[in-house]
């Protein structure tokens, strides 16, 4: 092609930038109604709302560092009029150990907070991968024991059936990350110098469901090749360890997929099928290297102070479950782990059913705060997506994102009657809308609108009210109006009628449902029309 | 200073970046609260939510065009890894005429549409200064008539209302963009080569309230002098008019500022007092250059529309009132404009009694979503100032920010029976916040909390329980626990007797409210104790 010519500029054209979307009303609604069940839960447990901005000190953030002219790797960055680099946060807990850091002195500790909030990356965007997104969270900073790990659960499952998830259908598995560093250990990856390697033998670990044993063996080992042989597709390169530590680690694996073998001591009370175990049956090869390493055994000592709190609390492994398969992936966890699980089946894009996963998580994360201290500050916190959470949520028919009513429309016959037709929507919507002293509501919300498009076109309009679901129209020509009439149609009524009648159906069409009435009559003829749609079990 | 010595690299401080400040427990109540209430407002009005991303394309957002190599006039900006420029959305109105424009076909006009969200301006922060701050819009798009901008005028008025400020501490000042125009065209400032001067001229005006007239007389010619004397303190330079175009300038304000004189024609019916008009004797010098202006008499005629309407409502000129005097900043503006305006007053910084001024405003932008498309969409609009907005409500004392209740606290003696704590805090967590069948709360939430911190100084956990305004604190030592008893401790009894005690009183404070109760008694000794405390109106 030719640049010869220089094209007039290009008209300005109306896009969405790549991977930030708009918002509907009924995924707004649906947010807000599910947000609110989720801040009930969290403020039953003591948790009170803070936030933070949008923007932060790149470097408070963490592990983003202005090493470059421009960081870029994961986050939205900018350098301010000062020279000092800004970032959008991409996530909620970095921010609060800023926030905590900050203001450690005028803070009581421990400090139990919540706060739903839009987090940003920056990826490459890609079919239901947005560089926006919500995230629902909730921490306790300067807590120290794993009681409150055991509480952080709690809550969660809490949540999900206060969000009308059956029990059965969510649980929360938790395992703690001292388990897998004791392991990492054992296999002598231990050390910030095998941090690296420990990341490639977690991510293999994580891909149990996807590849299976032989799979991971292979990540584990030499490297896997996508196409099963040497040669075939991509060639993903392995942790490189040796086969005892293989075995070891799948061993591990093995164990820990069928669940039930790992809790080694329990405090007895609440036992139940899974914690009976054979501690030292649990491995099908020498499992010394594993519970003779320190860290491996306070995980698991851990993880037996949690199972107890839970169960003392009334929780049963059907809520929450101890599983020392969570891996996740977050380099800042130093214990405990968790995740809520939704175990119900949904089609995939392949048309497969599998299981819904994950829809949040979190962790002990002891260290974050104290980046910024000289004392260490230990806390826990949970985090929640927001929109997946709500996606799994329609799933189950739990969130409508309706309106509670689609508006009652004052159309306009007369343009030099606005002022009356004005005075009719708000007589309508004081009178449809009563409130209490405190001008709180006393009934649902019923909107009242004002026809505001062009008027000349008066079919349009009802061709509007159809398509916002209004339940009643109001009309008034001239003839009406000398008459000191009006029209108030029943617009479902209207509905129905017209799908039964076949012949002269456009005169009666137009006539069907109304109801001419005194002016004086607007409200409560409103009124009975709106209770008849009511108790017909009309409303659309 | 010298420089020589490398210094290790400092350490990591926690600091809000400049501009971005947190949220406090408080401030989110009582912005959620008030936000609460004006989407009810609005909803009652038919508008619904519908929310636009953070982030658009730079282009999109207007005015603000890279033209340089980095943007950031105004706005914060930063380039794709596609290189083109992105920017953090600097208001709500510029985004929704880019979501309308994109998505004209499948809306459906005319379109009411509300959200409530953060907007990002890339300024110079000070003192109340922020450079992120909160706005609630709403907006219909394809209402080409003024009657919409009169709607818009009635729900702020319904909304101050609702949001407690009494009738007479608020108006709703409405103005017409065409009057200002046809003033400026009038002493030929017209045409887009004016516009400059124009903005110096609406700047002059704006400052009326604090100059008053002399000084914006300078404003419009040669300038002004901080000092009030030439050479004293800083130069504002002026418009550069003619002194019969500042005369005209002048007489019309002073026409404004008695805000009676403006009105022209009216179509009879609800005229007012301020209504009753003298035509002609409006400007103290000859008018006609005004009132043969085109654009000035048409801004006339829809101010007149604007009245019929909302008379015709039941709004009289105590809730809206026509006053020519607003002027709004923004450029986009094409027709009617509109300010909410705070009537009580306020003491200043300087300790000054002040009138505490606009909250939000508005109007009419009739080009803003047709720079995207080849045909006129016709729009208006308002928004609101979230935060300064909640600082007047919380000024008239309509704002609370606090929580319904502190967390009962159920305080840790012994560690190893964690288990015990925990359980007791599910038990009256679940008892005192009863749910119907859909999960809805049936009463305001009462927190109840295990301590989390470090349970080894007890007494520590009490001043916890007193900090967080805990009604209750549960306590179950090891002789409690032998006994078959716990201590059910009312924290706000026992405060109004430790107070009243001034001998022996550390062995007696311990004791005071304390009710030595059997294990099984523990909710119902709760409930009663928070029965009593309601009763006595001693809740904190």
């Amino acid at each position: 092609m030719s640049d010869k010519k220089q094209k007039k500029p290009q008209k300005l054209k109306a896009r969405l930038a790549r991977g930030f979307p708009d918002r509907s009303s009924a995924d707004i609604r649906a947010t807000d109604e599910m947000m609110a069940k989720i801040r009930l839960v969290y403020e039953r447990f003591g948790f009170e709302p803070v936030e933070t901005p949008f923007v932060e000190y790149t470097d408070a953030l963490g592990k983003f560092l202005p090493d470059q002219d421009r960081p870029n790797e994961g986050v939205f960055s900018f350098q301010d009029d000062d020279e000092q680099w800004l970032s959008l946060r991409y996530d909620l807990t970095a921010p609060l150990a800023r926030h905590v850091a900050e203001n450690f002195n005028d803070i009581q500790l421990p400090y139990r907070t919540y706060r739903a909030g839009w987090v940003f990356r920056n990826e490459k965007p890609g079919p239901g991968r947005f560089r926006q997104f919500m995230q629902f969270d909730a921490d306790i900073v300067g807590a120290p024991g794993v009681q409150a790990d055991a509480e952080m659960c709690m809550m969660m499952a809490d949540t999900m059936e206060a969000l009308g998830i059956p029990r059965g259908d969510y649980v929360i598995r938790v395992n703690n990350r001292k388990v897998l560093d004791g392991v990492m250990e054992a296999i002598g990856l231990g050390g910030d110098e095998n941090a690296s390697r420990r990341l490639t033998v977690l991510r293999a670990i994580d891909k149990l469901d996807k590849f299976g044993i032989d799979g991971v063996k292979l990540l584990l080992g030499a490297g896997r090749w996508d196409g099963g042989k040497e040669g075939e597709g991509d060639f993903t390169p392995g942790a490189g360890l040796v086969d005892d530590d293989i075995n070891l680690l799948i061993g591990f694996l093995r164990s820990t997929v069928s669940i039930k073998p790992l809790s080694i001591k329990f405090d007895g009370g609440n036992q139940d099928e899974d914690t009976k175990l054979m501690p030292h049956a649990m491995f099908p090869y020498d499992g010394s290297r594993l519970t003779s390493n320190e860290r491996f055994a306070q995980g698991i000592e851990e993880l037996s102070i949690i199972r107890s709190t839970i169960h003392a609390s009334g929780y049963g492994p059907d809520r929450i479950k101890i599983d020392p398969s969570v891996v996740r992936g977050l380099e800042y966890y130093t214990g405990p782990v968790f995740e809520a699980e939704l175990l119900f089946d949904v089609t995939n894009e392949k048309g497969q059913k599998v299981q819904f996963g994950s829809v949040g998580g979190g962790g002990r994360y002891d260290g974050l705060v104290s980046r910024f201290m000289g004392q260490p500050v230990p806390a826990t916190g949970f985090s929640i997506g927001v929109s997946r959470l709500m996606t799994a949520l329609k799933n189950l028919g739990k969130l409508s994102g309706e309106a509670a009513s689609g508006p009652i429309l004052v159309t306009i016959m007369d343009r030099d009657r606005i002022g009356d037709y004005a005075r009719m929507a708000q007589e309508l919507r004081v009178a449809l809308n009563p409130v209490d002293a405190n001008n709180q509501p006393l009934g649902p919300t019923i909107p009242v609108e004002l026809f505001q498009g062009n008027p000349k076109d008066f079919p349009k309009q009802l061709r509007y009210a159809d398509r916002r679901g209004s339940p009643i129209a109001i009309i008034q020509g001239g003839n009406e109006k000398e008459a000191g009439k009006l029209i108030v149609k029943d617009l479902i009524e209207g509905k129905r009628i017209a799908e039964t009648i076949t012949d002269n159906a456009e005169w009666r069409e137009a006539k069907a449902g109304e109801h001419l009435v005194d002016e004086g009559d607007l409200v409560i003829t409103v009124q009975r029309v709106l209770a008849e749609q009511a108790s017909d079990g009309q409303d659309i």
